[in-house]
């Protein structure tokens, strides 16, 4: 059946009893894709059948689907005419991982970061209404996202508004980690508490006042011995000013249909909150849907997937602060909704008590830190780079302000590969090395990652730690190096060219300087503040200098060696390689290190434009 | 009464019955400092009582005491010792306008920016208990400052948390202007709804379960015939895990006293919802409190204040937009709760149906304009500088990714003065410039800010148009010059050294200029792109540049143009001149400036440096 379909007008074609095996093909099909090369495999599962339905009550593209985080989008990639290139996604020159409104027209936004569709909804409501347009919006946010301030802000906004939308709560009853809050909490309150299945009279007391398809679909409600409430002042979402539906079975799609044909009738802002599974219909992706979040390549029939003994920078980071914390009682570590993925969940079995998960609420992430960093504890925020982006202000304001002792560990820094621009990393450099106080390091291995954070740990004030995603070396549990804080480190000799990097960057510097003797190359390891002392004496000593760095050429890491170099009256000619100022699409990382210019062979194309005899390349 | 109080013990010695005569003094006593020279004279009104209570009941500095925002806490800042110094509050080397740690160390916080103090709660309630140690801790925070998401989502998890704390919701139906949004409704809703004053038999049902203090409280309260509550599932605030409590009388002192200290027995976080008045005690203030926010000198018995006819930018900006909108009907402006300070009464008047206020929501009034612009409107986000920064993912993320035609108009760029660290505009260049297609314009006056407006609807795409607190020039409403798109202007010949400055820091250029004939002076008035073309004619022809901004000299206008020059491989030689890497405390603009060395001296100062024969400053 699937294969017929290629557009949102194919599946209105079939009838109402033919979607629940449309739904098992969208999964079979998921399963299959994601099972040749990874993908987001739990979230696509659960939401197979939420995106049927809307897709056939709806009119995509002129009625605007707008997907939270968009990575449970699978099947709505499908329904839209990308079948054929889904085991293209995530790779080069092929699909998003997300929505993305350059790669289709039925894409309302581009998208990767949670809690933004209801502020983009409500947009597209007053512009809608504005222009005297008449179409539909609908939004599909999950529990998880629904815990970001960003989203209770707008619902507080679209509640007042009265504007028409549909917002679909898909309540799986997990972020990528397991959801936590009172929200969530509340949520599972409404499944299970005794005065909602009360509710019926309460329901039917409303009747009178409400439209006829709401009065109809209350009814029906009844026969069918599900809740269905309206009534204000009964749950947040109907205090806030929404018209409340639900919970629903959210994988009975002809119950979905009929719900959404209804409230397509209703005018004024709708929450249909729907109960889904992650991972259903795949039992082992049911059973744990953390793990099968984002799975690598695995067997469909046994879950069976290739062992890697990888050590990733975020275990580094995880066991350095587990044993950290063993020695120092003042360390605290809070995460946003990121246990698994910042390497946390040793830690968090090993201090649960000096752990904090307070949800996608970057910003509160930060400043519950600078709250603990005034009352004498030593907090570290993990937060990955491109989500610290949600907590800038917070920074500033609550934490360097006063110059508090929170540790950022800022993981997936520099450019990200598959997930591509909405998560590359690349502006940190530059909006931390603005704010005064903060400073900031760049591990080049496990060894400096540990230095880092016993050193920061010591020097107080904000320290941002930022490390790239992938691989590093695992280092035995009882080697904690020391580190000569806000030093460099010249790690090859060599007075005619000197490459400065630090970081991911200087794995790159390493090998373009192998075999060029008059090239140095030095371990920047500290972009803020830098080392001058060694940058003056190797601007002294050297006929150029090459700074290198995944970051954006932006106000990064090379700036600063600009300014530096402008306030020491020093004329060293500086090239700055970098990220171009440009998003960049998703790739593997290697290759978008090499499009942008900072791999080792655009550093060699520097070094023979400065003169450096390079050999060709092979 | 009150010059015998200099710190909460003496306090503590009254009598309850003496406390209402001691708000009254209290009250009088913000009268008359905001009379001489200005301040937060409405909002302070408004907290006097619930301050009072507060430090009546609780022992600062060892319990904390935290006031969302800082602006409403002048009888803290009396009760704490700092009396005498109320009449230097905001001038340089005075108190600060807001709570400062720095400043006392009654001041819990440092602050400026809403809907921060929960989430300094949470983080403090954690290192209380982490330590061992066992205080109290009060967060006061508006009910305009918990439309902020960042507040609402960490309510989400301080009532998930069950950390013990006291949040004293102070519900004044006001932000700095009307509130907005649903949440505000609701708790219009608690005061007057019917089943509110139903809910007494709920109160008494779940005395039995409750602990003995609340349970008094309950039974008390139904003798006094207010509305006490806390069953869960009744209000959102009960139904995300708090205690609720209220809304009792927030200028009734005694009555908060026996509230506090009833309620510092019980475990858990409780919100005590009290409703105040803001601008308490006198009666113009009451009638009016967004003009009188924070009024300058003013005769305390007539509210009669000295006439000013000052035309600001956010006037010139107010005008431009509303005269704008006649001709574009996709224009559309959006204020994160700023009506007034952004210069938009008259707009939102104008174009009622084309204006959104989504509330204390920066991040949501990034994403709103997203979400239009998709949908074919030209939103204008109207923003304070300091503000933009806490919607600067949605900046990168939601805007810049797709090349939005998002207008940010940015006020208060650069230093604000009086206002201090917290608000100063002082990152927008380098945060700005950092994010891929974000274009940055510094209107001189009002001609360009017009010409700039109009040409950000023509060019498209995300463009910030930043503008300085304070006053300019007013020009006829049919006044529209042309402004060649990303040009720079030479305002100045003079080839031997070039000033390059934009907006507020170009007028110290071109007065610094003045009679030295070697020295030219370039209006830089695009940030980003910069305009290489003039760039390159002006560095192949000068001895040395010299950049001047109102910006951080950390990655802003002259980190934009070091990277330019490293790039075209020119090696003149470049003075930064721009506000050092330090938070700037409070004074006025001019002195901030001068002591941040971009003023005439300062330039003056750099010219002689470099050889220009600079007259003996007089």
């Amino acid at each position: 059946m699937l294969e017929n379909i290629n557009s949102p007008d194919d599946l209105k074609k079939l009838s109402r009893e033919e979607l629940p095996q449309l739904s098992r093909e969208l999964r079979d099909e998921i399963i299959r894709v994601c099972s040749l090369d990874g993908g987001h495999l739990a979230s696509s599962l659960g939401a197979v059948e939420i995106i049927v339905a809307l897709h056939y009550m709806l009119n995509s593209p002129r009625d605007r689907i707008l997907f939270d985080v968009g990575h449970q989008a699978y099947a709505h990639k499908m329904l839209t005419g990308r079948r054929d290139r889904m085991p293209t996604i995530k790779k080069e020159g092929g699909l998003s991982g997300f929505t993305k409104v350059g790669e289709s027209e039925h894409d309302a936004i581009t998208v990767g970061h949670a809690s933004t569709s209801l502020a983009n909804a409500l947009g597209m409501a007053y512009a809608r209404d504005s222009l005297g347009q008449d179409y539909r919006i609908a939004a599909v946010i999950g529990d998880g996202a629904l815990t970001g301030g960003m989203a209770l802000a707008a619902l507080n906004t679209i509640g007042d508004s009265g504007k028409k939308m549909l917002i679909v709560l898909n309540d799986n009853e997990m972020s990528i980690s397991e959801n936590v809050g009172a929200i969530n909490k509340f949520m599972r309150t409404l499944q299970v508490q005794k005065w909602f299945q009360e509710s019926e009279s309460a329901g039917k007391k409303t009747v009178g006042a409400l439209s006829k398809p709401l009065a109809d679909m209350l009814s029906r409600a009844k026969d069918s011995a599900r809740h269905f409430f309206d009534p204000a002042s009964v749950n947040p979402f109907a205090a806030m000013g929404l018209r409340y539906v639900g919970p629903v079975d959210g994988h009975d799609v002809r119950e979905l249909v009929y719900l959404i044909e209804k409230l397509n009738e209703l005018d004024g802002p709708t929450i249909l909150h729907v109960v889904t599974k992650k991972g259903k219909g795949l039992p082992y992706a049911e059973e744990d849907p953390i793990k099968w979040h984002g799975p690598g390549k695995f067997d469909p029939a046994t879950g069976a997937s290739p062992q890697s003994s990888a050590y990733s920078w975020s275990n580094a980071f995880g066991d350095a602060v587990t044993a950290l914390a063993k020695e120092d009682p003042r360390l605290f570590v809070i995460t946003p909704a990121m246990r698994e993925g910042s390497g946390l969940v040793k830690y968090s079995q090993a201090h649960p008590s000096r752990y904090l998960d307070v949800g996608i609420a970057e910003d509160v992430a930060v400043t519950a830190g600078a709250g603990m960093a005034l009352q004498g504890l030593r907090p570290v925020v993990a937060i990955y780079s491109t989500f610290l982006q949600r907590g800038y202000d917070q920074v500033v304001h609550d934490v360097a302000l006063e110059n508090l002792p929170v540790i950022f560990a800022v993981d997936r820094g520099g450019v990200v590969g598959a997930d591509g621009a909405t998560h590359n990393g690349v502006f940190d450099l530059s909006f931390l090395r603005s704010i005064p106080n903060v400073q900031i390091a760049l591990p080049k291995d496990t060894r400096e990652l540990r230095g880092m954070l016993r050193g920061a740990l010591k020097v107080g004030g904000p320290v941002a730690i930022r490390y790239p995603r992938g691989n590093t070396d695992r280092v035995p549990e009882g080697e904690w190096p020391e580190l000569a804080w806000g030093s460099w480190e010249r790690l090859r000799a060599g007075d005619d060219v000197v490459l400065l990097a630090g970081g991911k960057a200087l794995e790159y510097a390493l090998a373009a300087a192998e075999g060029l003797p008059g090239v140095g190359v030095v371990n920047a390891r500290f972009v803020k503040p830098l080392d001058l002392k060694m940058l003056r004496e190797v601007a002294q000593q050297a006929r150029a200098l090459v700074t290198i760095e995944d970051n954006t050429r932006v106000g990064g890491f090379g700036s600063g060696v600009l300014e530096a170099l402008s306030d020491l009256r020093l004329g060293t000619p500086v090239r700055v390689l970098g990220i171009p100022d440009e998003f960049q699409e998703h790739a593997t990382v290697a290759r978008v290190h090499a499009r942008a210019g900072i791999d080792v062979q655009a550093i060699h194309t520097v070094l023979a434009e400065l003169g450096v005899d390079v050999p060709l390349e092979v």
